[in-house]
């Protein structure tokens, strides 16, 4: 856990948006100007959705994106970063190219997520670990580690991705970790507002944690995206809940807030891990 | 997982109420009242509340319930669903005396659930794992094990016992076993909406199972309940839900539901045991 004696909180800020498939040009541009928003409003950290510098697409990307292009995407957003002075959390696709003499030749892509810090450094990374319906598992190969934290101005930030939310294991591996404020990328389809309305605050509560879940709006190769970004609280009260439209939203992250839900249902004190080991093997 | 093709759904009463705190005449008379309801309704199954005979009192019923009592209370309960025709899950203290040259003297008390089926049968038998708060930690002994699952009706039924149910642990073994409607009597205070609104829909979703939530209702020793019983189906929908007095809802459980949501979204197929393993150990 982090020392909540001594840390005077967090702004959050979450841009939720339509992406344009294979326009990271056009993509960075709209994330460069989500974080003048977030600087202008006093964030300190600016999270967006899923895939979001080259669209959630996973078919078309694989196809028609050029691996080489990634290195330049990470320098670019790590640059947003620096000039902002409001740390990024980004998604990219990542391409783990074969070692020559290895013995393959295949490429492995994932599905990840960089946390950049204020002067532009990765402070965390991530791979998607639960890949969602056919086309993702198609096309993407799946992590293998849980949450990826970091301290960041006195909390512990934590990132996972999309999918891995909806299983409560993730969230409680992030939670074991000592994780403050858990960080999800997502790409949402509609007809799943349960996820945003009542799994998301639902995490959060369980665990003690803040939890942002941060999602496209709009259409991707005829793909509808729902919106409903959210920011849960540690008691599972909705802080921020956007519509369907683009929005940059701004909330506030009171470490006070960790200790008092802690301290009123000590979830993660009152767990029995020796039975649990036994049931669920 | 039971076999759903050949099964043609339940109907399902939940029982929400105040108890009079070491009254079990007039208790017993109240659930006798709701399994005549429930059967004129047409209900297989009746779900009644944590301890509803006694009344959710825990020092007050250890200090003034003759544990010689409850094996006639027992027999009232199987009396009442065999004469209804309807299946009743009550819930209990269980006493457990020392046997004689043991080497122990102490009596253990849990707080336990019985389902007796339609016939006055005892079907499964359940003592809560997860102990609430100070006062039920001083008075009761803890369960070890997973939720108790019977197959009725063509339906896997399960029990767990209120603050289980928030332990996502608790509920994922109890899918693992194959529970297609999990029953959890409750004594649920004032201030914690966000359990029967926003966690028990979770639950029932992320493990593809109908969850009922069944709480007492009014003020026992002093200690306000909130009633707010629901019962949720598989896609994290609320079918059921009670305001804060004392009422019987009926509710239909459909099998064909299960199936779908569980081709729909197959969280039990996608979840990844050797990792979570690992990571939560």
């Amino acid at each position: 856990m982090s020392e909540e004696g001594n840390v005077s909180g967090m702004r959050l800020a979450i841009m939720q948006g339509e992406s344009a498939v294979l326009d990271p040009t056009a993509n960075l541009a709209a994330i460069r100007e989500a974080a003048r928003q977030a600087a202008d409003g006093g964030a300190d950290l600016l999270i967006t959705p899923e895939l979001f510098p080259v669209g959630y697409a996973p078919r078309v990307v694989r196809a028609g994106l050029d691996p080489a292009l990634l290195p330049g995407l990470a320098q670019e957003l790590a640059e947003i970063a620096r000039t902002t002075g409001v740390a990024l959390l980004a998604s990219l696709p990542e391409v783990d190219i074969p070692v020559p003499g290895s013995g393959t030749t295949e490429q492995r892509w994932f599905i990840s997520a960089t946390l950049f810090g204020p002067d532009g450094a990765q402070l965390s990374h991530y791979r998607k670990v639960h890949l969602f319906g056919a086309e993702e598992q198609e096309v993407f190969t799946p992590g293998d580690q849980p949450a990826a934290v970091v301290d960041f101005q006195g909390l512990r930030l934590g990132t996972v991705i999309c999918y891995d939310v909806e299983f409560p294991e993730t969230v409680r591996a992030a939670a074991l970790r000592g994780v403050d404020l858990l960080m999800v990328p997502t790409a949402l389809g509609s007809g799943y507002s349960q996820v945003p309305q009542r799994l998301i605050p639902t995490r959060a509560m369980e665990n003690h944690l803040y939890l942002a879940y941060v999602n496209h709006a709009g259409v991707e190769d005829g793909f509808h995206l729902s919106g409903g970004s959210v920011v849960a609280d540690p008691f599972g009260r909705t802080l921020a809940e956007a519509d369907e439209d683009a929005a940059v939203l701004l909330v506030d992250i009171d470490p006070a807030q960790l200790a008092t839900a802690r301290a009123d249902v000590p979830y993660l004190q009152e767990r029995r891990p020796d039975l649990y080991r036994s049931w669920l093997s």
